[in-house]
């Protein structure tokens, strides 16, 4: 499936939390990372993040998508993350 | 169409963008609105937030679905955003 993830952490856990990110998905620019992920994947991605996080300030939004194929992504002003995205 | 608005800009122009974006999507968390927007209003939305960042400086990613089928949301930890959220 393809995944975005958008983090709105506290700045203490954001380092973490976007290392653990990274793991998975690509950096596409401050606070969101997207990839295509398996099953097993997310729910690896999802228990690590829960780590990371203080759940009482901490929010992780997934995104998840069965396919790609009704989706675009258009971006305005510069483009921040790499070229590896696949959306 | 249902869109997904992520945006990275400059502390000085958040307000502007927020209340720009505001205008169509509903806010769910630091940098993110989502919602249901018309073709026509989706043009206005990119013509207005085109003026209101500076496009060397700043980033705004619009995800765009023509169908939300095939779509989820997930959330970890404290839910910002308002009940008004369609996904």
């Amino acid at each position: 499936m393809f995944v975005i993830l958008v983090y709105d952490v506290n700045q203490k856990r954001v380092a973490r939390v976007l290392k653990t990110a990274r793991k998975y998905l690509y950096w596409v620019q401050n606070s969101v990372l997207e990839g295509e992920i398996s099953d097993a994947n997310f729910v690896k991605l999802k228990t690590e993040i829960s780590k990371k996080i203080n759940k009482n300030e901490d929010s992780v939004i997934f995104y998840t998508f069965r396919t790609t194929r009704y989706s675009k992504r258009e971006i305005i002003g510069i483009k921040k993350g790499g070229d590896e995205n696949i959306l």
